[in-house]
């Protein structure tokens, strides 16, 4: 029986995994990410994630391994440099798993992993065009079109971070301004609310959401003011792909009404045009599981979801 | 010899041609497209104009017909509702010229056939991943992404004109706001001239073009409004679908630098993640043949550029 060992680097958690051929988790260990850690402490540290998950699923042969990993990186050779790690840099996290492991690597952006999982085995079923999203620390995203993932020239495709939200608005630290990363994203919706003289808890997202829930009207405002800029996004989005559906999942998709009604209010001004009226965005269904099952697509469904 | 007949249906002229198994045009004609004409007038008109194409040919037999029209439309079906030809409503032009014709007849929207021919033939041979778009009386486009057309779930991908370049903008005729057709497109582009005082002409992007060459300032800054607001269109487009290549046609492209250094000062300013940096916009280079040479290749390239 065919067994993938699976990977999901990013800067909060380092999540392992096996699967067997039908893409169902046998197995699954998380370890937060070294703070501060250098390169070789990373590596150790996923390495040591790595065992766990092959214990737990009795140490069977490793035929292939599939792995997320946070961007931006050297693609598909997998040279990665998370943003949100500082000791990785050019760190060649594909070539290394191979060594260690014996066996082929396919290596992609964790945003397009969660949306190939959403497509393979979650809310996007069925759906031949669809966008999978994540709003967390950063905005990032993978497109299914025509049934396959379309990762574009350089396996950057389906990046809706950088989609011009706000001409005017906020420098972007990818150097563009207004950017709907720029605005949406977890730490920017937290600095935006304290600029704006909410103190009701940690400055992060979650304790403003939380502060949201209780009716803190500056943390409504913040979360409102994240929710109409995705609602923008991805009217342009969709009109532009003709997508049937989009998938939100991360951290900040967790506010639930307080992020999608304000999205939906905003794509309902903005999606004129006829085939993009009708709402079609809906909540990721897979959770954190999702960067583990679309690293293991990549090598499971190779067919639609890998073509290096 | 395979011989096929092509056709190009816009508010201002019906172009028709007749195009060898090699995709070169062997006949070419062009005629007004009836002003304020019923549906059975225009439908008069083209036959007439297909008729003088099959002519200079030498009256070929036609194995099949490949068909760019104006949208919106019913895709694949074929029925057709040209904004700028009120006449049409919902026309079933595929269904006619097989009745006429006697051949299997495959149409697409127009901008789509311009962005395949350039794909095909134009602009943009060897880039796997490009956007070719218009900018006239209205802002369309089509999408090369992975070698082949994408053109979505109901045959709209690639519409760029309604992704939104300005949040607060005004209202577009689709319904939506701030959409780039509604800030871009010729009309547009005269009538916020003619708001800020020019009169130097008729009130045509036409006019309006040539008034800027003379330095008049009011026609400049409407183009590099215009110029823009494509910029921050294609900064958002290159991003998400992480493009080799843009080729920009239609009326307006004629403007040259007026246009393009405006567009290339605002891709600068928003496209700031390392992918989509460099700048990545030319002319078309086909002119007014591209629509035919597009409709051509839905027959002849089918394998790239149909699926339905």
């Amino acid at each position: 029986m065919q067994r993938v060992l699976v990977v999901d680097v990013g800067g909060t958690k380092l999540a392992t995994g096996v699967v067997d051929h039908a893409g169902h988790l046998i197995s699954e260990h998380r370890t937060p990410t070294p703070h501060d850690g250098d390169a070789e402490a990373i590596w150790s540290a996923l390495v040591a994630g790595i065992e766990r998950a092959l214990d737990g699923a009795g140490r069977p042969p490793v035929e292939a391994m599939g792995v997320g990993c946070g961007g931006p990186m050297q693609w598909p050779e997998g040279r990665v440099s998370p943003l949100t790690m500082t000791g990785w840099r050019d760190f060649p996290l594909r070539d290394r798993l191979q060594e260690r492991y014996g066996a082929e690597v396919r290596l992609h952006n964790d945003a397009i992993c969660v949306a190939i999982a959403e497509h393979w085995q979650g809310a996007g079923q069925e759906h031949a065009n669809m966008l999978g999203m994540v709003v967390s620390t950063g905005v990032g995203g993978g497109l299914i079109l025509g049934g396959a993932l379309h990762d574009g020239a350089t396996g950057n495709g389906g990046h809706i971070g950088h989609v011009v939200v706000e001409p005017d608005g906020p420098q972007c630290r990818c150097g563009g301004r207004g950017c709907l990363e720029a605005v949406a994203r977890g730490p920017a919706v937290a600095a935006w609310a304290v600029e704006h003289g909410w103190n009701d808890g940690e400055p992060t997202a979650a304790a403003v959401t939380a502060s949201a829930r209780t009716g803190n009207e500056i943390a409504v405002a913040a979360l409102t003011r994240a929710g109409r800029a995705v609602g923008l996004a991805l009217a342009s989005t969709v009109a532009l792909l003709d997508l049937e559906l989009v998938c939100i999942g991360g951290g900040l998709a967790q506010a639930g009404e307080l992020l999608f009604g304000p999205l939906a209010e905003a794509y309902a001004e903005h999606a004129g045009v006829h085939y993009a009226r009708a709402p079609r965005a809906i909540p990721a269904a897979l959770g954190q599981q999702a960067g583990l099952i679309g690293a293991a697509a990549l090598v499971l469904r190779g067919d639609r979801y890998w073509h290096a």
